[in-house]
């Protein structure tokens, strides 16, 4: 709670030094020491209702569908056909809200090895949680590694919702976890991760892409902009075990109107493709 | 200077309530009060030099360039001959550095109000105040809507690089301005001037694109991201007098060689038109 000042919460971090993001807070919902992490839940000023994990700002009302609609609707648009879905973490549920909207979705499994997370998201968080309630869900509370170390070749597509490619969840950015995506997919599965940010840790992204590339016969890197994260940008690894894939034309289109039915308030079909397009800086150490 | 504290600068501002962004400083370099603002320039530790012009960031040498080669080459490309460009404001010499890269401009003329910020950037950041020695450049230290009533349909392309909409520079945002500009433009010409942001200005935005159609046949909108910027991302105005244009479709195309040979960090051709794609929540608003 030492992140806690006079009012302000600031997201010190050894993980982006020199600079930092602060929140105005109108009060202390809820924090709790759980078996894997801190869990602190304000009430702020003007971002409304934001989770934080061990002094991470992970979304905020004000912002988090960006984030959630993303790493969602990319790699579902982008398959053909995605009625199976696997969601690793998540434990916000703004993740599986998204991807229970999706039409041609039939079934979700989610496992998030943290059951405090959904607790806590379900008393405070409900704009969020409200895709725990989902009829296509099915939740488990369970490591995804070992989960998916017993479900081989099951889904279309599968989504890791984590925190950063540094710190604690570094395993979910190396070549083993690849691997493991790779097996429990069908054979023209698709993947999306949270893929860090272009501005402070391109090195890390380009790690990331090496390990996936490894499995994977077509990798792709998308942004967007989410102001709360650090930098104000946030990127998704994809990737398709189909070498014909390509990720950046959607396959399933949704244009204004469907937007609006859908409650999709960041991503449309223009926005999906758009996300491919890298500055110059950063093209050029990924090499596409 | 109650903004440094502890060795951080931290930007806050009523312009953006219930949250702050903060740098932590290695040494001041430049403090001054002049005629029309505070001036202060940093040297940050994990941002290079920044220029803080009134308590707000201006530019930090890590992000500046995503920035001004955006609202130089976005106006630029879009126009088929940009001859003849007017700069107004811009005094850390930037965006002049920018345009002046440009193969197809011969003149440019630039009016910047404070010189003591063109004298402080030429001091402490050389890496952009460079611009000032372009030999295209004429500079003048004048008030930029003076000058536009003395010089009517002069130029291709004029760039508004100012603040925020909101604030001192709110007069670069009205009808009265957009008409001055209008003027001062040949037949086809085309306008970028610094536009806000949609996450936390989208009614200014709304605004000031409204005054801007009152005197353009066609008026959009571009976003890019800027790390140091509140919301990591800032918004341009662009317009044309040619009721045929696609400001969206750049004319002038600069692919990964020519970037390489015009130093360009950020811009490309793709960066250019995926620049104009809005998320759902602002395009709605901002109805195209």
């Amino acid at each position: 709670m030492e992140q806690i000042k006079d009012g302000w919460f600031s997201e010190k971090n050894d993980l982006w030094p020199g600079q930092f993001f602060s929140l105005e807070v109108e009060s202390i919902l809820h924090h709790e020491k759980s078996k894997y992490q801190d869990i602190l839940v304000l009430e702020t000023k003007n971002h409304g209702t934001t989770l934080i994990l061990d002094g991470i700002i992970q979304c905020t009302q004000s912002d988090e569908f960006a984030y959630q609609e993303m790493i969602s609707f990319l790699p579902l648009c982008a398959h053909h056909d995605p009625k199976s879905v696997l969601i690793v973490g998540g434990g916000d549920g703004g993740v599986a809200r998204e991807v229970s909207k999706h039409p041609l979705v039939k079934e979700i499994i989610q496992v998030e090895i943290d059951e405090k997370v959904i607790e806590v998201s379900k008393k405070y968080l409900p704009f969020m949680a409200k895709g725990f309630s989902s009829p296509k869900l099915k939740l488990n509370i369970c490591d995804g590694f070992e989960y998916m170390r017993q479900h081989k070749s099951q889904f279309d597509v599968i989504i890791t919702d984590s925190s950063d490619p540094i710190g604690p969840a570094v395993n979910l950015f190396t070549e083993t976890y690849f691997k493991l995506l790779k097996d429990a997919l069908k054979p023209d599965g698709i993947i999306c991760s949270q893929g860090g940010t272009l501005w402070s840790q391109l090195e890390h992204v380009q790690d990331t892409i090496s390990n996936c590339k490894k499995h994977f016969d077509v990798v792709d890197y998308a942004i967007n902009s989410v102001p709360t994260y650090p930098t104000g940008q946030i990127g998704y690894v994809i990737a398709s075990l189909n070498p014909n894939a390509n990720l950046r034309l959607p396959k399933f289109l949704i244009q204004d109107k469907q937007a609006e039915e859908l409650d999709l308030r960041f991503y449309n079909s223009d926005v999906h493709s758009a996300a491919f397009v890298l500055p110059n800086f950063a093209k050029k150490v990924l090499s596409w």
